[in-house]
């Protein structure tokens, strides 16, 4: 149980380190028969993709996955399907001298502490390029969640450091770097972004992700509950810091009139739960958010210790992104998608099949962030 | 994956409904040598129990448990423990007039869609009540890591509705039926909570729950986090919403420059990472905190619809709390303490040994909620 | 993973020592919608029983289960069904004299080792009274496989010591008690036994175990194959030193002009393979054998060492079996019910639904031993 | 749960078809601190290569295997390792006749009655060649074993057809293709093997392999007994249709008096039990046998159906070997190795660390087969 399979019936093991040959990861019980190809995964991996903007690391990576097993004649069979994809930009040099001392907010101490040694090339397994495989995996669930079902998954940037970005719609958020969902926002974005990196400095985010076309009767009661296995999914992402389902922090302050949301012949009147009762999914929009904390590697100098337990002093001068939260919105998406997958076999296998809503269930109010 | 199991090597599998014979968890996993009987888990369930105070529902039970296996002579063999509890108030007449309908904000229509069948019974499956066998469980726990390695949880209401509970020091929690860290707020508290009770209403509330003494190295890279785990441990709680480590969404607006906690020869200097770096305990404090819907069952009328789909109107009479968050402070020190037992052994199954910190870590901040 | 639960998506898991207050399982993910009462569990574990003839252990325990939970108006609900059967036999002084030495044959001195202590108690958690909530799990899964798709289970002893007993017809199993498909050897086997109890000695047997009217497909390609599955369940059943599939041994001396299962339109021709090519099920009648060593405790004395490292003897004076093999048949049907269970859910969850054989099967050759 | 990973805390996940870009495994779980390189690893890939001698099949493929990830500076870090073997020998118009009809003996009914669909080529996911990324993963458990324990595993063939294969000496088994522990026989099995390569025939064997230096008490009492492992891990090598622990079926005909293994001062003084007892190693030699059937492709023609039902004759003319068993000695020791070291990780998680034999365990009879 050393945590790097995630699910229980679509199990995905992940491996690889981020200056090491590949990585990649093995996906166990998809099922037989949906048309798969490199072309159904490859553009979620350049949606996470480093360098495509001025805002994100400069590292150059393809990216390019390859389907090694699992798959014939471009149908899956039902045996495991692994994905790989090649490290090709390395450039180890650029992390040599943080092999003896520990970066303020990043792994080096307890990946030091806890095997007695570490990888240091890039941040080795704690680097944030071991998402890529997760979305590649997200990819394939998706695609079956949508087949079956018409889910569909989406998510923008509702915060980055103190400006917060309204929601203005879904569409704005393929037209800019950050996925915010709010096209006059972008010019105050890049401006915030530029002197940031300008001062060697860097700020977290907010992201906000769903999933529609959700059935209902996804998720098991007591442990495995569907909003449990998704903060366990969102927080195990590289960086993230909170998770909120639905209303989230807000239903403190809530009153039991003003949060139950109301059921009448045409579906739920509203969504405070953020698509979840009691674990198990309503069938109503699933809605949640993380808080991403801001990128550790900074050009500011921070004071750390040596392995040896003398102080010294951390600068970074490789190339890193002055937010993390910039690329974590398809990282959410896809690992959302692997959780409801996951649930989706686990219902079946329990109650024979899986229900769609019965009746149409209402439209949540716009996001708010 | 049903779900009734938590952990990986201390697992404990739970079973029971709210108005059954009897509730109750089978440990299986539990090192050899503790010493452990009936005394050291009850004062645990003691802390969690119904009708110790006019704020919390006032169904009378014991909650008296037993351990039917896995001890011999005071000390536990290795074998599973299973611990037993009767459930010896049922009243099931109370719920009689739910059957057919589905309360807002509970499990009523989630599970009648699951399962094609519901235990309308005091909520069944999925009721508070099934948090007990989790208290015992991480009673279990609790008493393993203290002696091993001097780990104590300890955990405190910050927030009660819309008023902030300042912490002045953990003395005064075992003082008052809210668990608040704080003397001169119980007054205005319970005029609150009382006024909730007459209007036939009720609020959300935020728990903060620690643990000390707390070996680095705990936590499993990429899936396993420590991070993910507690996330999925506490959002897995009955009504829970939102998760926080360390500074929680607080980080959103944080600059790098000021989040990455900073090391010297004595240790951290500050602690806003929550004590998890990389997903591995630093040896700090571990910090979370969590947001708790208000009470789903109120006396004020809500709309809803019956099994045919027809409206309806849900009144609940029977007895309930204003808020449910009051007896969630030792449910969540228990859920921290489930994780943290499990990564212990899973650490010393892959690396050998459990590392206390060897430099002393700097006392953080005091909780500010 | 202390190897307590059984089954990965009909989980059971088990817990109690010989002489506790109880044993008994809690079996998670039982689909729901099963009509249930403790009346369709207790005649398989009255098959099992101690005490019901001269050649079977005289402990005499009504071994009466009880639901606590997971079954609401006889119906089972899709949550965590517990199974408690109190221990109402203790006479645990019978066993006062063997805590000090290890019993030639007995877990005593590998539990020993491994835990630093035992329960010796009429062998705590290595009796093999445990196998009773797993004779009740199987009664469940039975129960579920019959209604959903006609699977039934049989046994029957081939062989007690090196008396082969040849196979007459199944309607002589119930009438014997030996579980011998053969009416006119039991004169023969009731005075071997007869003879072997008052010479103090004890012998293995030989069980044969089938399923009929099983599904096509179930068993997963690679490591969870479905007789190796099998042979985990059979193997782990106490006493058993061998597992067989269909020829088992006999296929070592066979060719492949003779071994592989020829198919028409009718089905298969014979059933070499019992009922697994693959590791999947064929729809042919699963076959399994298994060896049963004899009965450790017997009252011959035998060398042995005591705590301390000295020599020493040990004789057994209580009441047990001349030979353990007696009681075998219910279990290993049990077990095997198990399997098939476990992976018929597992199979749903990946496949989406359970194939019946489409062409009649042939029937196999009528059981040799 | 589509079982493609073996092992609990040793999680090896294994993906690759036949006749796809490439076969591998992920070992999750891995101690780190293990120097680990692709010459470790590789001479047990030649152990078990076809091509080796004119009795296996004539692939011919170098399975030349790369480390991928979880390796720094030639030393374990204790994150996944990724094995990979390319295909290089594809050939696969040698299987394009198979497509459309069911082999007897082979799992082709069976994959397509699960899936729906299958892999044709080669045998697909059903192919030996799968065991060959075993052999990698039990190549890296067995240099830990060996370095923390001093375990060694060892095997040989006791059977091929109805010639029994004496036991000589360990010392032979290395210098013959058959792995057979005896210099004399091997002109005679030779001129067999030729014999039914002529004949268009195959037959079955009898493989014998052990583990010596083995700590105590590894193995989980109930279901994960050491010996349940044992026979699930070998009964899922392809072919295997039978096994045994210790004296095996042999048990059936013993007497108690004779079967458990007495204890003195100087360890026990027989092995009847085959190194466990309840479940749990004794420290004496674990030792199983396996029985492997015919080679189900065999030259002379079987009367079986194709997919639309109707009747056909199916003869195989590819490469294949006469008897399957020649190369599963290197398998079968493989997966002894990766049992007890997923159960040395696990009795460490719960007992804290890993005991060796405290008296000299006395050598147990030379196998007899």
């Amino acid at each position: 149980m050393s945590g790097s399979t995630f699910g229980e019936l679509f199990r995905v093991t992940n491996f690889g380190e981020s200056h090491g040959p590949a990585i990649g990861c093995v996906i166990d019980g998809c099922p037989p028969g949906l048309r798969l190809s490199e072309a159904d995964i490859q553009p979620e991996l350049d949606r996470r993709r480093p360098g495509t903007s001025r805002h994100v690391t400069q590292r150059n990576e393809p990216d390019a996955v390859k389907i090694l097993s699992g798959v014939y004649e471009g149908v899956t069979t039902g045996t495991p399907i692994c994905l790989l994809i090649e490290n090709t930009d390395q450039r180890s040099k650029d992390y040599g001298n943080i092999l003896d001392t520990f970066r303020p907010g990043h792994a080096d101490y307890t990946y030091w502490r806890k095997y007695g040694l570490r990888d240091p090339r890039g941040g080795g397994r704690s680097s944030a390029r071991l998402t890529a495989p997760m979305v590649g995996a997200g990819a394939v669930a998706r695609k079956w969640l949508r087949e079956q079902f018409g889910t569909e998954f989406r998510g923008c940037m509702t915060q980055l450091g103190d400006i917060a970005i309204p929601f203005e719609g879904w569409e704005h958020v393929g037209q800019n770097p950050f996925f915010a969902a709010n096209a006059g926002k972008i010019g105050e974005l890049e401006d915030y972004m530029d002197a940031l990196r300008k001062a060697g400095d860097s700020v977290g985010a907010r992201i906000r992700v769903e999933a529609t076309g959700v059935p209902v009767g996804l998720g098991e009661p007591l442990f495995d509950k569907l909003d449990a296995d998704i903060a366990y999914a969102l927080m195990g992402i590289n960086a993230v810091k909170g998770v909120e389902i639905g209303e989230g922090f807000g239903v403190v302050a809530q009153r039991g009139t003003q949060h139950g949301d109301e059921l009448s012949r045409d579906g739920f009147a509203s969504n405070n739960a953020g698509g979840v009762l009691g674990g198990i999914s309503t069938g109503q929009d699933i809605v949640a958010s993380i808080a991403i904390k801001p990128t550790s590697s900074i050009r500011s100098p921070k004071a750390s210790i040596d392995r040896a337990g003398n102080p010294t002093v951390v600068e970074t001068f490789g190339r890193h992104d002055p937010c993390v939260g910039i690329r974590a919105t398809p990282i959410a998406e896809a690992m959302l998608a692997l959780v409801l997958m996951d649930h989706a076999l686990r219902h079946r296998a329990q109650c024979g099949d899986v229900q769609l809503p019965v009746a149409p269930i209402a439209s949540q109010r716009l996001p708010a962030g």
